[in-house]
C-alpha cells in the first residue's frame, strides 16, 4: 500500500505537469537536457580553455546518472512499464543514457549523447502549449498521409540519380584528372545538382557534361514541385477533414482547427486528443 | 488654442497625406530615407574619391538632426503620443536616429543607420497604394494564421540539424585537416545542407560522409515541402474568409479581394482597414 | 486597289498562317530565327576555326537585312500599322534588327541580337498550339493576378536583404581580408543565401558570422514559401473562374479547362480568345 | 498443344506472380538486377582490390545472359509478343541486355547496363504493394495533366536563360581571364543560378554582374513557384476527380482514394486499374 502510494506520487511528480512539484520536476529536466546538450556541442569547439576538460566530462557523467536514475524511476512508478518502454518517448528516454555506457567499448560513441535533444520535445507538454502539439500533429498527419506518395517518389528518385551519374560517368569519368572518377561519386554529384544543393565540389568541365548537368539543374527544378504539391494536397485534405469534425453530442460540425470543445455545447472533441505522455 | 491649432496643423502635415503640404512632406522624407540609405551603404565602397568622405559625414549628422527633430515633432503634435511612441512605426522611428548618437559610445554601431529603410514602407500610405498594402496585410495574416505550424516545424527542424550534424562530426571529425573539426561547425554544415543553399565550403569527402550528405539532401528537399505546405493551406483559407466578408448593411457576401466597399448597397466594409497610421 | 490587293496578299502570307504560303513563310521565318541565333551563340566559343568568322559576319548581315525587310513590309501591309509598331510582338520584331546597326557605334552591342530568341514564341501560333497559348496565358493571368502580393513581398525582401547585408558587414568587414569589404558585396551576399542559391564565393568565417548565415538561411527556407503560396493560390482561383465560364448561348457552365467551344451547344466561348498576333 | 501448355506455363511462372513459382521466380529476379546494377557501379571504385575484375566481369556477362535468355522467354511465351516488345516494360528489358553486346562495338558503352535499375521498378507489381502504384499512377496522370503548361514554362525559361546568358557576357565577357569567355558558359551560369543550384565555379566578379546576378536570383526565387503551383493545382484537380468516382453498380460516389471496390455494394471500381504487366 505504502509502496502504491509511493509509486502514484512519483507517476505524478515525473509524469505530469499540472501540480507544482510536477511542474518544478520537468523545468529542472529541460534545463539538464539543454545544459547537456550545450557540453556535448562544446566540448568539440578546438578554442576551449583546457582547464574546462575535467568538468564536462565530470559533468556528462553526472547528468547520465541523473538521466539513467529518471529512466528508471520512470518504468518504476509507470502503471504500464513495458507500454512506456515501447513508446516513442520510452526509446529516446534509453538512448538518451545509453552512449556513455558504450564509451568503453568504442569511445567516439559520446557524441551520440546528443539523442538527448530529442527529449526537449517534453517542452510542449510541459508549458501547456497543447495548441503547438495539435498543429504538430496535424503536420505529421497530413505527412503520414502522403508517405506512400512521397516513398514512390523517392524510389523514382533514386533510380533517377543512379542513371544520370553513370551516364555523367560515361561522358566526364575518361578525362584525366575527372572529379566523376567513380560512379558512386557521380552519382553523390546527380543527388547534389538534382536537389539544387550544388555544394560546387565537383562541377562537369566538357561541354556535353555541363548541357547533361542543365538539364538535371531543369529536371530538379520542376521535379522539387512533386513533394511540395503532394504535402499541400494532404495539409489542404487534413485541414477539409478537420471542419467536419462532428460534436459527439450535438452533431454539428464546422468547429475550429484548434478546438478542444464543442462551440455549440461544450462537448470534448474527440477529435484532438491532448499528447499521450 | 494657439498651441493646439498649430499640433492639428503639424499633425495634417507630418501624418497625413491628403493635403498638397502633406504630401509634399512625405515625399521629401522618402528622399532624404532613401538618400541617407545611399551614403550609409556608398561610404563602404572601397573605391570612393577620398574628397567625398567629409560631406558624407556631414550629410549623415544633417540627416540624422533632421530625422531626430521629425521624431520629437510627431511626439509633439500626435494626439496619443504615447500610442505612437509604442506602434511599429514609432520605434522604427526612433532606431533609425539612434545609431549616430551611439557612434560615440561603439563607432562600428554607425551602419545600424541602415535600419531607416525599414521607414520607406510608408511609401505605400504616401502613394495611396492602399491596395497593396491590404495584400501585404493579408500575406500578414496568412503568415500570422501559420506561424505556430512553422514554429513547430522550426523546433524540429532545429534538434535534426543538430543530431545530423553531430553524426557529421563523428564520422569525419577524426581525419586530419577535416572541415567538420567541431560540432558547431557541423551543424552550420547540417544547416547550409539542408535549406538546399550548398556554399561548398564545407563538403564532405569519406564515402560515409557523402552518403549522409546525399541522405540530408534528399531529407532537405522533402522537407520544404512543409513550409510551403503551410502557407499554401493558409492562403487559401484566407482567400475564402475573404471571400465570405459579410456587409454590414445588406448582409450579402462574396466581394472581390480588396474591395473596400459593399458592391451591392456601398456601405463601406469593415474587414479591409485603412492601414493605422 | 492594285496596291490594297498587294498589302492584303501579303498580310496574308506574313501575318497569317493558314495558307500554305503563309504556312511556309512562317517556317522560314522561324529557321532564319533559330540559324540566326545560334550564330550569335556559336561565334563566341573561343575553339571555333577562324575560316568561319568571315561566313558568320556576313550571314548575320544577311539575316539582319531580311528581318529588316520583313519587318517594314509588316508595317506596310498591315491594316493598323499603329498598332502593330506598338504590340509585344512589334517592339520584339523592331529590337530585333536594331543591335547589328548599333554595332557603328557600340560594337558590343551585336550580341543583343539574342533578343531575337523572343521572336519563337510565334512558333505556338504557327504549329496551331492554341492549347499550349491558353496553358501559357492562363499561367500569365495567374502570375498577374497575383503580380501585387509578389511586388509587396519583393520590397520587403529588399529590406531584408538590405539590412542582414549591413548586419554582416559589421560582424565580419572589420578582419583583414574580409571577402564582406563593403556593404553592396554584402548585399549580395544576402541574397545569394537567401535565396538559397549558394555559390560560396563569399562564406563567412567567424563564429558569429555563421550563426548569422544559418538564421538567414533558415529564414530564406521559409520565405521561399510566400510566393510559392501566392501562385498556387492564384492558379487555384484561375482554374475555378475558368470552371465557371458561362457559355453565351445556353448559359451553362462546368467547361473543360481548355475548351473553345460550349460542350451542349457548340457555341463558341469567348473566354479563351486565340492569340491576337 | 504440348507446346501451349508450356507456354502457359511459362507465362504464370514469368509473367504473374501469384503461383509460388512465380513469387520465387520475381524475387530471384529482383536479386539478380539489385547484384548486377550493384556490381556496375562497384567496379568503377579506384581502391578496389584486382582479384575481384576478373568474376565481375565474368558476373556481368553471365547476368547479361539469364536477362537475355528471360528476355526471348517473355517473348516467346507472351500471348501478344509485339505487344509485349513495344511495352515500357518490353523496352526496358532489351535496353537491359544490350549495352554489352555493344562493347565490343564502343567499350564505354557497358556502363548502360545501369539501365537495369528502371527494372526494379517490377517491385510494386511483385510485392503487391498496389497502392503505391495507384499513387504513382495518380502523380503520372497529375504530372501529365500540367505537362502542356510546363512545356510552356519551360519554353520561356529557355528564351530567359540565352537572353540572360548572352547579357552577362557582354557585362563580364571582356574582362581578361573572365569564366564568362563565351556564350554557352554564360547560358550554363544562367541556369546554374535561376534553377538556385549554384555550383559556384562560374560567379559575377564585377558590380554589374553581381546586380545582374542578384537580379536573376530574386527572379529565380519567383520563378520557382510556377512548377510548383502548376503541380499542386494538378494534384489537387486529380483528388477531386477522384472522390467523384463513380461506381458502375450503385452509382454512388466519394470513395477513398485507394479504394478498388465500391464501399456501398463491392463492385470493382474501374477507376483504378491494376498495373498493365
Amino acid at each position: 500500500m505504502n509502496n502504491e502510494a509511493l509509486k502514484r506520487k512519483l507517476y505524478i511528480v515525473i509524469f505530469e505537469s499540472d501540480t507544482p512539484a510536477g511542474k518544478a520536476f520537468d523545468i529542472l529536466l529541460i534545463c539538464c537536457i539543454l545544459f547537456s546538450v550545450s557540453i556535448v556541442i562544446l566540448e568539440t569547439v578546438p578554442g576551449l580553455p583546457t582547464y574546462l576538460a575535467t568538468p564536462f566530462i565530470i559533468l556528462e557523467y553526472v547528468f547520465t546518472g541523473f538521466f539513467t536514475f529518471e529512466y528508471l524511476t520512470r518504468i518504476y512508478c509507470s502503471p504500464h512499464p513495458k507500454k512506456y518502454i515501447f513508446s516513442f518517448f520510452g526509446i529516446i528516454d534509453l538512448l538518451a543514457t545509453l552512449p556513455l555506457y558504450l564509451v568503453f567499448l568504442v569511445p567516439s560513441l559520446r557524441h551520440l549523447l546528443i539523442i538527448r535533444a530529442f527529449r526537449l520535445i517534453r517542452v510542449f507538454r510541459v508549458f501547456k502549449l497543447f495548441n503547438f502539439l495539435m498543429e504538430g500533429q496535424m503536420l505529421l498527419r497530413a505527412l503520414r498521409q502522403s508517405s506512400k506518395k512521397i516513398a514512390v517518389f523517392f524510389f523514382f528518385v533514386v533510380i533517377l540519380v543512379t542513371s544520370i551519374g553513370t551516364l555523367m560517368y560515361m561522358i566526364e569519368g575518361s578525362r584525366p584528372d575527372s572529379q566523376f572518377d567513380n560512379i558512386p561519386n557521380s552519382i553523390y554529384w546527380a543527388i547534389v545538382t538534382m536537389t539544387t544543393v550544388g555544394y560546387g565540389d565537383i562541377t562537369p568541365v566538357t561541354p556535353m557534361g555541363k548541357m547533361l548537368s542543365a538539364f538535371v539543374m531543369l529536371l530538379g527544378y520542376t521535379i522539387i514541385a512533386v513533394p511540395t504539391g503532394i504535402v499541400s494536397v494532404s495539409m489542404m485534405k487534413e485541414y477539409r477533414r478537420q471542419q467536419n469534425v462532428e460534436c459527439p453530442n450535438c452533431h454539428k460540425s464546422g468547429h475550429e482547427e484548434t478546438a478542444a470543445y464543442c462551440k455549440y455545447c461544450g462537448t470534448k472533441l474527440n477529435e484532438h486528443q491532448s499528447h499521450p505522455s
